[in-house]
């Protein structure tokens, strides 16, 4: 067997076990009886402690430092190069971690996880205050050991977004803040509230919210004979290779759940369309968070929430669902994309999503560039809120504590969610100019060309290109927020009469 | 820390492995979709051998000697003694088989269960028999390697029903077959069909079905916070320490599903009486499978199947089921109680199921004995179910062909169905005269008593005790199947007038 078969193995052999992890991990988030939890991490602890030993054993190194010999790379194709270069990435980053550290690690985050929810619950920032100032600290230490381009926070970003660095991330984030800003300021000015009353005061059956979205999964290309829907607090998407499974929630007082679905379904159709070939191999995943969640925002906002999509749908809403009887599809459309300003970002709409993410972005620097004191982290919360959204959290449960990240000392993590939103709006912009007619096919209910081209595009080439060279490849130009502030303009001009 | 505690250390290990193993089985007889068997058969092999490699390691071969020695031995305490005892056992049956013949077991075991499959289908046991002669060949080789105390099966049966001899099982099941088979034959010539019609034509709602069988579970004592209850195509119960799962199904056309329940609550209530102290310690499961059976058994039958139970249930079930509305309390505990002549041992009543296993083991012992070759047992099968049954299967898929056991290589697994009906007998007299007034409480619905028994008095010692020690300690003297016969002579007396 040859040394890259060796990492190849290697490779399976690892799939084999996260593929487990995973499972236990969406049993303990759908079925897993509350008793169980103490077993359940103890054996989510054994399989994660053999895949590091095995990620990190003297025979990886041993094939990693061979494959990456100049006479062997000469040997080797492009898939071969790239497939050595992402493994010996995922070996690095863990490998060059000392397991003293990496165990105090995991401990602080299970105490500060901890300390986060009773913290939050008693709306007490004090509470967490000493967690998060440890957690930051661990995570520059961190960050020493795993190396960086520039500056410390850039080890972390590397973590979620590949390639990426805080000055990249800057470059970009700098011009939208100011767009997103002026733009929801002056939507909120207007005190306009467009659509109808479509939720208010009614109530939609649960069960027939769930067979819609059974269906509408379906329609949009989702295999369930490589998957299942349940449901869950959090709704999420596992994917487990030949097994991709999506989660949702039903809330009968609103159609929330569509987006919830049509959200979890770009994910699943993600995974479901990474080459089956490369199942365990080191490419067969995807490129990037920030691309994982492109492609969920795409078919939530670009697809689900667009006018032609409810154009597709409503009539059979209407059928399904007796309390819409007396509205329209233009008022309903107008009504699920309504703006407001929130504290919380889990429910902010399109338009300021990406603000309540750069706040948090700016934090992250800011503790990492030892500008900002983690005691002065809620102030600076208030302040930047009031800033972006001119509204000011009273209740650090509505604010600075309102997220898990920090917690579970995942610091560089949301910055994948607003590059999520700004990729979507650049890939679906050259999407709309490459297939044509695209509009017209999804108010016919046909998704397969949209699906297809990423497919094509995107999905079958894992990991093989990074996050920056995949957008140029795609869209003729690296990464530029423009095309989401477009898309806004576009969408929230005719329904707020910009 | 002593040897002893990395003992203790590498069963905790064993166990998380195992019980992530437990949850992948358990997903794909529930939940999994269709098309993820090929990940799920990758990552269950990817299990197997990080348990297998572990638990074979020289690490644990170095613990296990220094704790066999006798300066050791000397310091112990009777549970240590009995943990290095068990974990010696579990080391030594897999140290002793060479990988390459362990690998080997594993493919034929493939093969053989697919060939079986389709020659069940085709009902040709031709198509199987190369793979009964192979599964034979390579168990007998691997007889040799663990080594026995009489002869070739015992080595087999050492694994499910540990302690126990060819021998020793013949001793108890000669005396067994003839009466059974006596009783039978007796209760065949009164082409009696005792009780109502009960299920006749009639429709049993499945949701109330469930709903019942979940309340009936309840009552019997399992507890839902560790466990949870669903649907599966062969009912089977999966024990993770703190996450005891049952499975039952459900028929339209009758109530069997009660008794399924029954049986599974048996095994789960076994499972769910091991000692938390002793999750994944050497000694914190079940002693045999025989004596797993017996709790099963003893739910299903003895509580389950008792005039007492359906005196307790009945008028829940009229309550339930419109289409009982003119039946009676005694012709339903009848009709449940039928004894009829089948090809089918899974569809056995209690009277003629130990024969079903009888003739199975004769046939196995026959083959390892040498005294009957491979393609042999077909006729052997038809003529000794003419000896005890007086029927003769003319489709081998009703006959030879019917059980999975023999393509999977399980030989010396049948046995422990039966061990299982005679334990629960003489358990379950025991448990009579300890417990005052057992049989009203059954009728009361108060399951307390019985249970709290068995747990103190089985379930709390994990495999402390081997089961022959057990069962002297609980009733006082060896296994006996005249305690079967007893309660089969008891129970069916009345109702056939015998």
């Amino acid at each position: 067997m040859s040394t890259y078969e060796d990492l190849l193995e290697i490779s399976e052999q690892l799939r084999n076990i996260q593929r487990s992890l995973y499972l236990l991990a969406w049993d303990e988030r759908t079925y897993m009886p509350e008793g169980a939890i103490e077993g359940r991490s103890e054996s989510k602890a054994e399989l994660s402690q053999i895949y590091h030993k095995k990620l990190t054993s003297e025979k990886t190194k041993k094939i990693i430092d061979e494959l990456n010999k100049e006479s062997a790379q000469a040997e080797m194709d492009e898939v071969q190069k790239a497939a050595v270069r992402e493994m010996t990435r995922d070996f690095q980053r863990r490998y060059k971690v000392p397991d003293e550290l990496i165990k105090e690690m995991s401990k602080v985050s299970t105490k500060a996880q901890s300390a986060w929810e009773k913290a939050r619950e008693k709306s007490d920032f004090e509470m967490f205050l000493p967690h998060l100032e440890k957690q930051v600290e661990l995570k520059k230490e961190v960050a020493e050991y795993i190396g960086y381009e520039n500056e410390p926070y850039d080890a972390h970003v590397d973590e979620y977004e590949p390639g990426f660095t805080a000055e990249k991330i800057e470059s970009v984030f700098e011009p939208m803040k100011k767009n997103l800003s002026s733009m929801a300021t002056e939507i909120f000015s207007k005190e306009l509230e467009p659509g109808e009353d479509v939720f208010e005061g009614k109530k939609f059956n649960v069960e027939k919210q769930k067979k819609v979205c059974r269906e509408i999964a379906g329609e949009l290309g989702y295999d369930y004979e490589h998957g299942r829907l349940d449901e869950a607090v959090h709704p999420f998407t596992m994917g487990m290779d030949d097994d991709v499974r999506i989660t949702n929630r039903y809330d009968e007082e609103n159609l929330n759940s569509l987006f919830s679905l049509t959200h979890e379904t770009g994910h699943a159709l993600y995974e479901q369309g990474l080459p089956s070939d490369w199942y365990g191999h080191p490419l067969g995943r995807r490129i990037s968070m920030g691309y994982h969640e492109s492609q969920s925002r795409m078919w939530e906002n670009f697809v689900g929430r667009s006018k032609e999509f409810i154009d597709h749908i409503f009539p059979k809403l209407r059928d399904e669902f007796p309390s819409l009887q007396n509205n329209t599809k233009d008022g309903f459309y107008k009504r699920i994309n309504r703006v407001k300003p929130t504290f919380i970002r889990v429910e902010a709409d399109e338009v300021t999503y990406n603000l309540h993410i750069a706040l948090r972005f700016d934090i992250e620097l800011g503790l990492f560039r030892d500008e900002i004191e983690a005691e002065e982290t809620k102030t600076v919360w208030e302040n930047k809120m009031d800033e972006y959204l001119d509204i000011v959290p009273e209740d650090p449960a509505d604010g600075v504590l309102q997220d898990i990240h920090w917690s579970a000392g995942q610091f560089g993590y949301f910055p994948t969610y607003a590059l999520g939103n700004l990729y979507a709006a650049q890939i679906y912009d050259t999407a709309e100019r490459e297939i044509d007619g695209l509009e017209s096919e999804i108010a016919k209910g046909n998704f397969d060309e949209l699906r297809n081209w990423l497919r094509e595009n995107i999905h079958e080439h894992g990991r093989k290109y990074k996050a920056t060279e995949m957008t140029k490849r795609l869209t003729g130009e690296g990464l530029d927020a423009k095309y989401h502030i477009d898309h806004l303009e576009e969408k929230y001009g005719p329904i707020y009469s910009l």
